[in-house]
């Protein structure tokens, strides 16, 4: 077989100072970031040649570490330029671009996280659509799971975590039941979050996305933004699975996609059954935002 | 420096066919085991150079991989002659034996857990106390935390996981508040469970521990076969933080390390502030039950 000619298109990562393709990266199985979940991460985007509202994922990401008592050793200017070097080497013009701290290990015997090093990741890989293409163009089928996402008294869910088996088993019961994706429920029956993305509906014009519960997503910021900038009404509270379903448009949220329409609610089919207009106009608005040089952020690829 | 005479002594993991030492032992950065915390785990002990209830950690192993509906791809038979592989190749005769499965990861572009080749992992380190010397003699003193343990509506605490953020932040919390450990409660203001133990209290002569809520960690079931065959009265319930407080005696459980006396729990002294009589009767028993052949199946070292 002939070489892959772009052997690092596939991704490259940032392991303990080296910079290796995304194949070769690998964590210690003994660190309790794999063991314990003891990790804290975040994601930003590469639309372009250029990250999509840097600063606010690195922003959340330091607050996400402080909330874990994890320490990612390097300042959030120096985490830009590791971000920045994984793409770049990869030469990736449109990219998923994550970074993670580990809790590490501390010294053989103790049980004391203060004891251990805290250990920094970062990967470059190609853009994650959390829909495909004919998902996306359809609208999504959501299912409510009956599995209840894991509760703020247990994890704080503003600090971003890889808490995820909730998640994961209730998209698997989605999945069987034909549906695209799902959305948790927390203890009281309103819809919080989905495996990666937050959530919105839109009545008589008006969005509701949920306050309590969920991950503040940049791409929730965002789109609360442009629908503010554009006089549409924005409420941040609690929302009952039943009006979601009683909903006449609905879209999720997430870096991994931006803006995604939702058509279908359990069983229930929203307004005409077709990616409504308030949504598009905000995903239109959202893809414009991101050659907006107050949000984008050019990558220097140099002469590769 | 002189090479390290026994360079596998500190241990031997299982990864992808092949063994080597754990200090070379890693899993891939993408591998959802890591990422989505998508993963199960068992862990069994090796004492005096044979394996304690094997049997029931392995049948506990496969019933959390259908849980979760992970597939470790090997029958119990071949999990167990990897494990004791893993061992043999360590020299260890005290040993912590931990076996792994993890999703891995769908093809690219897919978010589907159904289309991921499971991984299975193993390793074996030197034996894990969870309390050292000095807090065995003289008995743990615990806090109650106001994290609140992950509820089952969530995540089911009876398939073994590393959804542990709640679990590490309690025990921050009581670290730095002076208490050698932790207990979470749940949302009823019950006890549940710690990082790496159950929890048992004493009263009248009589034994209580958590029903609901928590692992049903193999040295709990010790426990309690053992307190039924010496005439005592278990009772399967949920416990109230009060009622612990009050107790006589109290103790965790854990396969690293048997029966751990407490001797405190927040400002409240247990009894005489000294591990109690039942729960040294119990102590002993579960180290003799190691000698029992019922329970005990001896690893062949060869001529190493
Ligand atoms: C649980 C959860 N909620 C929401 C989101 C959306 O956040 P963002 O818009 O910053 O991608 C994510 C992203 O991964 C997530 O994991
Ligand atoms: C959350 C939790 N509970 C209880 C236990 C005790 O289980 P076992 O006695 O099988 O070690 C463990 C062991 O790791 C655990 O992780």
């Amino acid at each position: 077989m002939p070489a892959d000619p772009h052997p690092l298109a596939d991704g490259v990562a940032y392991v303990r100072g080296a910079y290796v393709p995304i194949a070769e990266a690998a964590i210690p199985i003994t660190d309790w970031g794999f063991l314990r979940s003891d990790a804290t991460y975040d994601v930003v985007t590469v639309w372009e040649g250029a990250f999509f509202r840097l600063d606010a994922h690195l922003e959340r990401f330091m607050r996400s570490c402080e909330r874990f008592r994890l320490d990612p050793g390097l300042a959030p200017a120096q985490i830009a330029e590791v971000l920045a070097e994984c793409v770049r080497r990869s030469g990736l013009r449109r990219s998923y671009v994550e970074m993670i701290v580990t809790r590490g290990q501390p010294p053989w015997g103790s049980r004391d996280p203060r004891q251990a090093v805290n250990r920094f990741y970062a990967f470059a890989v190609p853009f994650v659509w959390i829909a495909n293409e004919a998902q996306r163009e359809r609208g999504l089928h959501l299912k409510v799971s009956a599995v209840q996402r894991i509760p703020a008294s247990s994890v704080d869910p503003k600090a971003k975590n890889y808490h995820w088996n909730d998640l994961t088993m209730g998209l698997l019961g989605a999945l069987d039941a034909g549906a695209d994706t799902v959305v948790l429920s927390d203890a009281a029956g309103h819809v919080v979050e989905g495996p990666g993305f937050n959530i919105f509906c839109i009545k008589d014009g008006g969005l509701v996305t949920p306050e309590e519960g969920v991950l503040e997503g940049i791409s929730r910021r965002t789109v609360i933004e442009i629908a503010r900038s554009l006089g549409l009404r924005v409420e941040l509270r609690a929302l009952p699975a039943e009006e979601l379903r009683g909903a006449d448009e609905a879209f999720l949220t997430s870096s991994g996609g931006g803006v995604l329409p939702v058509t279908r609610v359990d069983d229930q089919v929203l307004g005409t059954g077709r990616p409504g207009p308030v949504t598009q106009r905000l995903l239109a608005t959202y893809w414009d935002w991101h050659r907006d040089p107050a949000y984008s952020q050019p990558i220097d690829y140099g002469s590769r």
